[in-house]
């Protein structure tokens, strides 16, 4: 018995084509794989690569697999959702990967069929590499999966996507919207947001100066870049679906930043330690926690 | 013939406990080492892993030797410069490892005995751990290390201090004051002040919401949570010893990133990913550099 009889990946890039790739090696997931997409050439791909058993650009024939997984970018994960929604079947699950979930949840439950529950799910693995050949099956392995069902959805389909991410590899946790949005605006998106920004600021030096900083770059503006190396419309998408949290979370930093200012500006020695002193033990609980 | 016949550290932490250990490998650095500190139980430590032949709290002692290397922090490096200058003897080099120059040049230049050469090097290495113990040979292995010798220093003294470098593993290069903190306030103090100051604001949240964000920490916010595990008192020092030069690029750094959180309001898909690629751009710029 298999999770799914059908199971059908829609935008097959980095995360849909890891997902392909881990039901192709546990057939425990899926008896049959589809992956759509709009784009001829990821198809063509996929195709290659030999990740599923049916490849289509069609949508309304992926519409008709017991669970669907949208895989698009999150600024698009409304779109694609109303228009699968009238083909899919009794007693399928939809769900996305999106990373932001604002008004998503409220705005699909309202267009499903009967019969048809919506269990979205952020899956928080990733690298900085995009497209089919991106994936691999052990993307998802300790990380963790957060699942965000709207008010009354079916229980026994809220387990089926937490089955179908443990069998995925991942930990898998229920929030609600707006928490889970505010979690991942100091989680992910204002680290982001960050690291674009000095790159930005260093972009912006005179060419002598940012010549020498990328050449000392060793020295922590390193380890800024490597998060600022995401894709630029997906990380465009985040940051306008999480608009509000984000920019109230930025308010705060933008305060606590000049809290630190004034107090090197003063020469308040305790204050300038303690906020540091804070910091490093932040990093000690991580470190506790296993995450650092 | 060695570079030096002796050389003293004063400060035998993460930094000065790594030359020693490079000066213990590579007996072409020094005949003899010296160890100085004013912590008895530094000292003991010192003895203990036999990183040098002689171990003293003298400072008049350890000013003796043909080469000095302050390793003491920032904030201390002037007061035992002119603590030791009047002991050190003609044809000796006076050195440091401060990672800000600020003043220390022209302060210390004016004190310094005829004949005694003053030549401060700043190694761009360093690990999240201090204290003898923290230290290892191959801690300047491929870093950069910047000379920053004050006006009309003798040549010879400086090529002395290159070749202590290059003999430690660093490739070296000469930088003026003034240049050389623009450039570490914005590769290295600015993402400094930043990640303090993140895992500040992430302290400062409801209990919930920090038990959260340390349990999804992955995604991004470990990356800041790394360079802010360095030492407070390091870092005191430092942004107060370069105080106009980073409260300056800190600036430059608000107003970028106040020109993205308004482009997020307004909802400017374009100027939002333009300020991204170009983040994207340098991390591939620090990569075809071998940075990254």
């Amino acid at each position: 018995m298999t999770l799914f009889k059908s199971l059908a990946v829609v935008g097959p890039g980095l995360i849909g084509s890891s997902i392909l790739r881990r039901a192709r090696e546990d057939r425990g997931i899926a008896q049959t794989l589809i992956a759509a997409d709009s784009n001829a050439a990821v198809l063509d791909r996929v195709r290659e690569l030999g990740l599923a058993d049916i490849v289509t650009a069609d949508l309304a024939e992926a519409a008709k697999a017991d669970c669907v997984v949208l895989c698009v970018p999150v600024g698009a994960v409304e779109a694609v959702a109303l228009e699968m929604l009238p083909y899919m079947k009794q007693g399928a699950i939809l769900t996305d990967v999106a990373s932001v979930r604002g008004q998503l949840g409220p705005r699909i439950s309202t267009a499903l069929p009967t019969g048809v529950s919506y269990v979205p799910a952020h899956p928080m693995a990733g690298t900085e590499h995009s497209g089919p050949d991106a994936g691999f099956a052990t993307l998802f392995e300790d990380r963790w999966c957060l699942l965000i069902p709207p008010a009354n959805t079916d229980t026994s389909a809220i387990h089926k996507i937490e089955q179908l991410w443990k069998q995925c590899g991942a930990r898998t946790r229920v929030l609600e919207d707006a928490y889970h949005d505010q979690v991942c605006a100091i989680v992910s998106h204002l680290p982001h947001l960050l690291a674009f920004t000095i790159c930005d600021t260093a972009d912006n030096l005179s060419d002598e100066l940012r010549a020498d900083v990328l050449e000392y770059a060793a020295s922590g503006f390193r380890d800024f870049t490597r998060i600022a190396a995401s894709d630029p419309v997906m990380w465009r998408d985040i940051f306008l679906a999480n608009r509000e949290i984000l920019l109230e979370t930025l308010d705060r930093f933008t305060a606590d930043t000049k809290g630190m200012a004034d107090a090197i500006r003063a020469g308040d020695v305790e204050s300038i330690t303690d906020r540091i002193a804070r910091g490093r033990q932040i990093r000690r609980t991580l470190i506790a926690n296993r995450q650092a």
